[in-house]
This record gives structure tokens, C-alpha cells and sequence, in this order.
């Protein structure tokens, strides 16, 4: 931290090493969803298992059913303040492959940036923090706290057996502080700390009117309209001031306190050009409630995909007999989700008009989470930003939600903190991913700095 | 008509001959969609064209830049009153094929039902009529009106090139009265005369609310969502009168006088039975218009498909970017297509809500068509089935649009009556097509009877 710091020699000495060795994690093809790639998801368990090992933890493959996760842990002292740190290990496909300018498994450094799938999402942020553990320890002597790593191999299908993993290990994996980088900064490179996550309702609504499709000559005019019936529904949802129609959505709603509301507007956000680069000519929503708040603090509920009837080139003169909408909700801070999907549900099937049969299917789902922004995680990385970058970080909550960061909250009881060090372009889950080269060793950097400040906190 | 009527004998000798030579024709795979069977549809015809020429017609092919159509007529005097017989000989693609019980182009009898693709759609019922005049020009000696043949190849491609060849053959073409066979009977074999068709207007609307499909956790509660856009639009489309809200939409349409009305009181029909053989739990439509009159006689909107965003299985988390829906109006007398189309497309516009960038493409369009209850060849077709059926027919309107009738109506200046021979159950377009044999012959007999009627007329 000072002139003086070893920890700032040292990172410096290993940076081609830091790099070398997060080419070899990149080089597995760790696709969770491939079957024939299984053998390659065990082998990165195995490759970050060693790698720990060597570099002073007490490192183990758990078993999960599925993809193996890996947990290690360093314990400074029985009554030390213990973070966790999560990552994961797994990659998406590399499809379309043509698309790609180099080997997805075969890292290369364009343009300043290590492309390589995974090079992000997020091999690239999780071993940023193994070796900032690594190059803590050995700058320092030993860690300033109890360190654990728990990195699955199962986030891109879904962490399916993440949540029965942590209900099942909760003593080993108990943490006053879970860190997790998996995202994007603000675009900007402005260093970025996510403190919130909203919640997800999301269901399917099928809509049956007939036995089968009909003839529009033959009966329209007398039969009801599948695909009519579903827009009925669905233009009912919400109200003609932007709010969610369902009975009882906002009850439990948290408003955001003065403190948040200053935070908002110290974000650097600039509404025309959000709207430019997304290609939109208004940005409707809940009236009376600015664009940031609802994007990040106020419940929302979209059509995610419709369909029904003829949907072809040209024209048929069908009546359609089904049609569907897939339908999902955010939540935030204190709505239950499933006290909203129930309210959903009922409020779909009082919403049928005359001969429509409504089926509502659920499908995946999860709850928000926060930190206080003046809680011990919230300020640790602050300081560790402010050390790493020299400049204060800007304070975001996230419309998205990630079900493992609310399960850590509930099962081990922890502040979760969000340090992402990826960039809103860095193409994951397409061709050609990429990680600045400078934006992973600073990432070797800030987790070696944000150890030392959760070890003072 | 009478015990000595040398009609009967005669159709009752030439039974065989008539089904053995449908059957040749049956045995033509005339798929008019498929370019390889170019040279089979063209077969069909030319079949048909010889058969006509062998029994006293002149007959030729008009080409018409696709397929081509058959032309035949046989002149009695150059002041008799003409009628014009269409119908067609190309048939559906027989697809899926492991679904038929026989070969689709090789006809069996089956429970008393001739089993082939075209058996009732419309090779059987075309054929009957060709059948039908030259038994009757064999029994009487001379046919009592001048007979034209109109026997187009393109009718399940959409009739592309038929109101061109119309237009381009008015004189050649010209008739007092056209007759149609290409339907089904009321169900019961209720012997039924259909004396008018709504015409259709078809418009393909399209949503676009953003440049790209955006992540519903980044950008929920922001944006504006094209499925929901759409669905707006379409709720917005129909009042809670269950009426068209189209600004003009009902201006020009003919309210159904007291004859029409008596007449539609007089139609078998249990409305109970209409719903449950289709599956509908309630016949919903224009409030205060009865069900026969809503499907018949009164101007409908039907959204015929919906398309947008996600549509696999289980869930993604997409804001959709677009959507689309197929929407389409059945028109009654007077309702002009244009100025529907016009009313349709300014409204859909009218009726996006902001951010929400609206197109519309226009589709198939035709006019209704309608003949007069009491004129002579609604009368002369009553008369005739009176005859063969032993029964008074019942007079129909139908929902459904054959534009070809309507050009037939505006440039021939003809009356169209619509004599339909099949069944509802005949399977046109699906597996295992029928049409009954005593029907097939039923239609013959119809037609000569209803080429005498005409001649009184």
C-alpha cells in the first residue's frame, strides 16, 4: 500500500507467471453442458484443486452428482474472520466456431486482451483471486484472515446442484463475507461494487381454446382466440401508470432510504445514452420512479417470449387453439418468491376471458439479496478499490439475480459483496470472449488488496 | 325426373365407367406446389381437356404463366343463357405419407368412401360435373344452356394467376350464372346451397421496441418489451362488446334482411353440439348478434398466429426486441377490402404505445361475394336438388373467402351459387382423403338435374 508494500514488487515479478498459468486453465475445454466434455470439466476441478495446494490450502474435489466443485480453505486462527470467495470453473459452448478468430481453447493476446473462452466468465475473474491469495501470502507471510474458495462447475447449466452443496456443507463453507466476481464494471472501467441482486419469479402461461386450430372462415366470429385471450392477459398486467397489476406485488416492497437515493444519483449514468446504445426511443416503466431506481430497486415483470398459431411466411387463416407466453418477474427486497408467484398465478387465471383454460407452469426462480452499504463487506472492498484503483467505486445494485448469492445469504448466514472485474463488451457467451490483460492482474491485485481489508474489518 | 326420365337409366349404366375414370384421374399426383410435378399437373389436365373434347366439348389448356387451366364449352345457341362451371384438379402434397392406410394416388374404396388426395378437393366433385353434363348431353340428346368449363390447376397455390386469366379471357369466360362445388354439406348430409362468401384482408403486424433482444435482469423496468407492446395492440383490437374497435369498421356493412334472417332460423344448427365438436367452452362474439349471423353475416378480426422472443423450452431471461402477429378480418357486404385495409393498418399504428416502432405488411385480401336469395340461379340449384335429393336444400352464407368468386361476380357480371358435394369429414388436405362413392354419384346426377334447372331459368 505504500511505496515500501512487497506485496506490489512481488505482483510485479509474477505477472508472465500469473498469465502462463491462467493460459493453462483457459486451454481446458471446461464445457458443463457437453457431455463428451466431462472428463475436461473434472481435469480445470483438478488443475485449481493443485494449484491451491501447492500455494498453502487445504484444497478438496466435493462431489456434487454432478460437475465436481472445488472447495479449499486457509485458517489463519480458529476465531479469525473467514470470506469466501466463489467463482466457477465452468465455460459455455464455443459455438459458433466459425465465428471465432483464433482456437476459444487456444488463448491468445489481442489487442491488449487475453481472448480465449472463459478468458471472463469467468476462469479469468476466479483465478484473479486465487493468485491475489497466492501473492498475499506470499508478500505477507500469511493471510490476514481464513480464506476459502468454493469454484462449481456447474454455473452455466444452471448451478443445479450448487444450492443442495451449500445446504449440505454449511459448517465447512460457513463465512462472515462471501466475495463473488462474475460481471461487468460500469462501462467506463469505472470501478464498480455490487451491493444488491433482485430476485426472479419466472412462469409460463398457456392458454388452450379449442381442441384443436380452426378455420377463421369457417368460425370466426364464434369461437374464442387463443392468441387473443393470451394478449387480453398479458395487456392486463399492467396498469396504465407502468404498475404491475397483480393483487398485493408491492406490499411488501422495501423503498430505498435517503442514503441509497444519494448513492443513485452519484452513479455516473447518463439516460440518452443508455438508451442510444440499446437501440430504444423511451424508456417506459413504473411513473413517478427515476430510470436507475427501477432498475436496480422497484419490482418488474416483462414478457420474456410468446407464441401461438400460424407463424410462418405468408398468411394461414387459422384460429389459433393454444398459444403461450413465457412471463417473469424481479424482485426486490422484502417480496417472497413464492408468495408472488402464487399471487401471479392466481391473477393469470382470474384474467382469462370467457373459454380460455389457463395452465401456469413454473419454472426457475430465486431471491434477491442485499448487503448494507454500511455493513463491514460493503466497506472493505470499498477501501480495497480506493488502494487498488485510487478513486472511490460506485455503489450499484444489479436487476439481475443470481439464486446462489441469496442461498449464501440465507445458509451461511453472510454479507455477499460483488467485485466485478470484467467489462460490459467482453463478449461472454459469444465468439471471441476477451479479458483486458491489464483488467486481470489488476484483479490479482484488488483481491489481494480486499483480503487485507476484510482482515482489518 | 320422372320413372321414365332416360337420365336415371342411364346414370345408373355408366356408374362404373364414371368412378373407373375419376379413378384414372385420381391416379394423376397434380401436386401444384411441388415444381417436380410440373409435368403430372399438366397431365391432369390435358386428361381432363381430352375427356371434355371425346364428350362433345371444345376444349383447350389456357396457359396462364404457371400452371395451366382448362378451358371447355359447348354453345346451343348463341342466345341461351350461359353457365359457367368451376372448380379445379390440382391437388394437396400428400404428406405426411406414412399417415395414409393406401397409396394417396392410387384410389381404393374404403367403407363405401373412395380413398385418394383429390377425392373430394376437388377432382371429385370438379369431375362430377364434367360427368353430370355429359350424361345428361347423351340422355337428352342436347344440353339445355350453353356449358362452360372452368378448371384451373393453381387453386391450393393460392389461385396466383387465375383472376389475371379471368380478366384477360372476360368474353370467352362470360356467364350468366357460375357454379362452384369445392365444399362440404351441412353436417348430416343436409343437402346445402351456399349463396354467399366474406372476403378477407390479412396483415402481418411488426413490433420493434430495441436494436437487439436485451437481458431482462440489466434492463427490466427500463425498456420498452415488444411482446407486451403487441400484446397491448391486439387487447386494444376488440372492445368489451366483443366488437371490432377499427374506426368505420362496421360503416358499410349490410345489416341481413327479414328472408335472411327466416332463412337462418330455418338452418339445422345446435349450438351445443357446434362446441363441442370443436372443443370450445364458449362461443364468444359481436354482443346481441346470434351465433349463425356472427359466423355468417357479420364482419370479424381473428389474430390468426403471435411470435416473439423466447420460445424453447423451460425459461430465458430476454426482453424481446420484436414480435410479430398475423391478423386478419373477415368482410361482409359492403365492406370495401381496400378501405378495410386502410382503416386496419392506420388504427394498428394509432394503437402503439411509446417506444414502440409499428409495420405493417398486407397479405392475401379478397372480396365477399353474395347472390341474390331469390334470383334465378339460387333458385335453379334449389329446384335441382329438390330433384335428386327428394328435399329442400338448406341456403347458407359461409364464413370463409374464395377471392376467385368475387372476380368472378365483378368482371363476369355472374350470379355464384355454391353446390357443395363432400363432407366435413372428408379429410381434404390430411392423411386418408374421401369422398363417398354414393355422393360422387349423387353429384353427377346434381349436375345434369342443375344444368336443366338453369335451362328453365
Amino acid at each position: 500500500m505504500t511505496a515500501t508494500d512487497p506485496l506490489l514488487g512481488l505482483l510485479d515479478e509474477r505477472r508472465e507467471r500469473h498469465l502462463a498459468e491462467l493460459f493453462d486453465l483457459l486451454r481446458i475445454p471446461s464445457v458443463s453442458t457437453d457431455p463428451l466434455r466431462a472428463g475436461d470439466v473434472r481435469r480445470a476441478a483438478t488443475f485449481l484443486r493443485d494449484d491451491l495446494t501447492r500455494n498453502g490450502f487445504e484444497a478438496e474435489l466435493i462431489e456434487t452428482g454432478g460437475h465436481p466443485a472445488v472447495f479449499a480453505e486457509r485458517r489463519v486462527a480458529p476465531d479469525a474472520r473467514t470470506v469466501l470467495i466463489y467463482g466457477h470453473y465452468d465455460v459455455q459452448p464455443a459455438d459458433p466456431l466459425p465465428a471465432w478468430t483464433s482456437d476459444p481453447f487456444e488463448p491468445v493476446i489481442r489487442d491488449g486482451a487475453i481472448v480465449a473462452r472463459g478468458a471472463s466468465d469467468d476462469k479469468g475473474q476466479a483465478f484473479a483471486h486465487v493468485k491475489g491469495a497466492e501473492a498475499l501470502l506470499a508478500a505477507d507471510g500469511e493471510l490476514p484472515l481464513n480464506v476459502k474458495f468454493l469454484i462449481e462447475g456447474e454455473e452455466e447449466i444452471g448451478s443445479r446442484n450448487l444450492a443442495a452443496t451449500v445446504r449440505a456443507n454449511r459448517d465447512k463453507l460457513s463465512a462472515d463475507v462471501v466475495v463473488v466476481s462474475d460481471g461487468a464494471m460500469l462501462p467506463g472501467k469505472v470501478p464498480t461494487l455490487t451491493y444488491g441482486l433482485k430476485g426472479l419469479v419466472y412462469v409460463e402461461l398457456r392458454v388452450r381454446t379449442a381442441a384443436r386450430d380452426l378455420h377463421s372462415g369457417a368460425f370466426g366470429g364464434g369461437v374464442p382466440n387463443a392468441a387473443q385471450a393470451l394478449a387480453t392477459i398479458l395487456a392486463a398486467l399492467k396498469d396504465d401508470r407502468g404498475r404491475v397489476t397483480v393483487p398485493g406485488f408491492y406490499d411488501d416492497v422495501t423503498e430505498i432510504g435517503d442514503e441509497e437515493s444519494a448513492q443513485l444519483a452519484r452513479v455516473p449514468f447518463d439516460e440518452g445514452e443508455f438508451a442510444h446504445g440499446i437501440g430504444v426511443t423511451a424508456t417506459p416503466g413504473e411513473e413517478g420512479r427515476g430510470l436507475l431506481e427501477r432498475l436496480w430497486a422497484r419490482p418488474t415483470l416483462d414478457v420474456n417470449g410468446i407464441g401461438g398459431g400460424f407463424q410462418g411466411d405468408g398468411s394461414k387463416t387459422v384460429i389459433p387453439a393454444e398459444a403461450f407466453a413465457k412471463i417473469s418477474c424481479r424482485l426486490v427486497p422484502n417480496q417472497d418468491v413464492e408468495r408472488v408467484t402464487a399471487a401471479l398465478e392466481a391473477h393469470l387465471v382470474a384474467l382469462a376471458p370467457a373459454g380460455a383454460d389457463v395452465e401456469v407452469i413454473r419454472h426457475a426462480g430465486g431471491s434477491w439479496a442485499i448487503s448494507p452499504l454500511d455493513g463491514p463487506a460493503v466497506k472493505a472492498a470499498a477501501q480495497a478499490i480506493r488502494s487498488v484503483d485510487g478513486r472511490d467505486p460506485v455503489f450499484v445494485r444489479s436487476g439481475g439475480t443470481i439464486p446462489i448469492v441469496a442461498e449464501f445469504q440465507r445458509q451461511l448466514g453472510a454479507e455477499v459483496v460483488l467485485v466485478d472485474m470484467g467489462l460490459e463488451d467482453d463478449r461472454i457467451h459469444s465468439p471471441n470472449e476477451k479479458f483486458e490483460v491489464e483488467l486481470f492482474h489488476r484483479g490479482v491485485h484488488l483481491s489481494a488488496e480486499l483480503l487485507r481489508s476484510l482482515g482489518r474489518g
